[in-house]
């Protein structure tokens, strides 16, 4: 079986074998399934490009099971039309193993991975992450991801914005905050950056228009499904704005074009999940805080109209009124009280108890966050010190203010919670390749 | 001069002014410089997009300075062909200011901000780095380090490449080394990661192709011109290869997409550094490490052929060598002795004592490092245990060659050191927005 026969031959990538009919291939893959008949034997080779079915004798492939590597050489040849199997891109096709080489042999499976989807409790899954990362639908939630961030990028690059990477490591945390990670940082103390808000902030001071997509990291001292320790935000942030509407708008072209990509790029991995794209209207509504607390309180007479948020069942609400109303399951709220929002936010003009950040809600969750940030240097220190953020602390911040700022504003949105909301994931964690929290970092701790 | 006279107007970014000759057009950006003369006034406007004359009369722009955030309406008028500034892309036109208003106003600068370059200590610069960044030659090395990174992440989608998000916060240091941060992690101690590399590793078992762009730690306890506490690291990783040549081929036709990249979009940014992009051969030349060593010995005398690696001076003389002998600044070496390498590296099949990991040198230093990795679950454990890694830190990573994993390499380099090379800049902390090391997070500690 060690014979080193494909050595002058080229590799088949799987999904291309349907082209190669009657010719001798070389596929390299993993067992997916092994099926004996007998004095045949039915493999399922797998590589990233799909599955094809392997036909071989019962000597060729002798002890092998599945996630065994193995490289086949073999005859592409078309199945009789009653033996397509409508289920595989290359079920038209099998190929005829004439050589297989094992080049590495995988141990027993501590599950079956053969399964649709993996009947398995989440420690489970995350315990065999590097095992697990195989299973079809799995991958697919990290092909998605993929689309989503690079949507985020090609969106952003063709309305000028410029990419930076921001620090992890920052000197202090300004906002003081529990939730924050300290580093032993030679002979100092630093911390993990909880967002890239005020260097993003800072940059547009200099490039106008920015974007980043990087780690970010919430030291939150509570498990729940939709919280994890390191997410993968993305920001972006711009200069020269007449009004936060424009910031709304642009983070609406952000999700739509985002939407838009994953709706052409990831169909069977939509499929697989029985997803689809939410359902959003030509102009995605807009409500403040007060006016859609009176909606939650008209539809159901229950009054949050006092409340400086909105509690999770008013948010399902609320999203339950855009879609019936305008057919858009995602919904703008805008202008909550300004003071319970970050000291940089910019208060409205004719409601100063209100201010100018907004949230976009959909399926009755949080999917975004943004807002237009105050921009006049006087005012900023000011409500720094009102919000006791010591104006010392944010010293790089301050300066871009203090040499001239244009009015700004942003949003940001982490990678993880849209890969759930939109293929419907009941655990974050699914949608994190190496999700950290308080009980685990890789490993339970 | 606060009219809100330009509200229905919309902007007109500064490049596209030399198309608006005879139309009034609002421009929105920074003083660059002002120059007084007598009843008129010459500002140079700037935004993201370039600079434009203004002209207008003392009281519109009365108190103006540097920096100060101003939206200018006015008529844009052609130049007498006498007067066209060649300096500027826009040289060919002025704007005769009707309304000038000052949005934000800028402090006092402590230096000058108009010199074609900064000429200000590294600290000074760093501790104004939100100031600095407007400086056209700042601005110029990170809109190269853009290119650079968008260019990697493009090369490789087109080769089939994954991009995943590799998580900072690890479990533990599995190869020990002080060179660690320590993060207090809830009731643990965790780590930040030095490099995605057992992450990107154990992907390939399931993506077989990935890579990734990420902020990576490194506690270096010394202060040289090369080395920061945090970069970004570019990543790459593949399965299913016949050997490390497969690996080093990859690296050098992305490097080379790269170059073309920034050659293509970079040719101002260049300019303002007199920088040209290395020189390649059609192939880059390659060298075993006792190759390279034999080379210098014959042409230095200098014998360092029983060292395990090559000094700085070493690699000087072998770039000079493959400029001089293949018209190639860049020239890869391979094959270091086997111990002195990371535990996964794969021991030459000839002959054992030498490795096939690899280093790519130009310009006499080190621009990338990559190889094949050992794929056999086996010999992984018994190299690990020989070079004294616990097999049980490391055991989310060897589960991928547990069950079945590829032949594989890859490889890695930061963005900052290309960025730096590429420029000829003196110091690593010029390449990075916000370089961190012993002595300074944003802010010297």
């Amino acid at each position: 079986m060690r014979v080193r026969y494909y050595k002058n031959m080229e590799r088949t990538l799987i999904k291309d074998s349907i082209n190669k009919v009657g010719k001798e291939v070389l596929l390299k893959g993993w067992v997916n399934t092994r099926r004996d008949h007998g004095k045949i034997v039915f493999i399922d080779l797998r590589d990233r490009t799909g599955i094809v079915q392997v036909v071989a004798g019962p000597d060729l492939v002798e002890g092998l099971h599945s996630e065994d590597v193995i490289y086949v050489t073999g005859l592409v040849k078309a199945r009789p039309e009653k033996l397509v199997n409508p289920k595989l891109s290359t079920g038209t096709v099998e190929v005829e193993a004439k050589k297989v080489e094992l080049v590495s042999k995988a141990a027993e499976l501590p599950f079956d991975m053969g399964q649709e989807t993996l009947q398995l409790e989440l420690p489970t899954l995350l315990d065999n992450r590097a095992l697990t990362f195989r299973h079809p639908k799995v991958r697919a939630i990290f092909k998605v991801q993929e689309v989503i961030i690079d949507a985020f990028r090609r969106a952003l690059i063709a309305k000028d914005f410029m990419e930076f990477q921001s620090p992890s490591i920052i000197p202090s945390i300004p906002e003081g905050g529990a939730e924050v990670f300290e580093v032993k940082y030679f002979e100092h103390t630093a911390f993990l950056a909880q967002s890239p808000q005020l260097y993003k902030s800072l940059l547009v001071s200099a490039f106008e228009r920015v974007f980043s997509v990087n780690q970010v990291f919430r030291a939150e001292p509570s498990v729940t499904t939709s919280h994890i320790a390191e997410f993968t935000s993305l920001d972006a942030e711009m200069g020269f704005i007449d009004s936060w509407e424009e910031v709304r708008d642009m983070a609406e072209y952000t999700i739509k074009y985002i939407f838009d990509e994953i709706q052409k790029k990831c169909s069977q991995e939509l499929a697989l999940f029985g997803a689809v794209i939410p359902e959003v209207s030509q102009k995605i509504p807009h409500l403040k805080l007060r006016e859609a607390q009176q909606i939650i309180f008209e539809r159901t007479k229950r009054d949050c109209r006092q409340e400086k948020d909105l509690a999770p069942e008013d948010e399902r609400e609320i999203c339950k009124w855009a879609t019936e109303k305008h057919h858009s399951e995602l919904v703008f709220i805008s202008h909550y009280p300004t003071k319970y929002r970050p000291f940089y936010t910019y208060p409205d003009d004719e409601d100063p108890q209100f201010n100018q950040g907004f949230d976009l809600l959909g399926r009755g969750r949080e999917w975004l966050t943004g807002g237009r940030r105050i921009h006049d240097y006087q005012t900023l220190v000011q409500h720094a010190k009102e919000w006791k953020v010591d104006p010392a602390k944010i010293k790089t911040y301050l300066q871009a203010f203090e040499y001239g700022m244009p009015p700004l504003g942003g949003f940001a949105f982490g990678a993880e919670r849209i890969t759930m909301f939109v293929l419907g994931l009941a655990n974050i964690r699914e949608a994190s390749m190496f999700p950290r929290d308080m009980e685990r970092v890789d490993v339970h701790l």
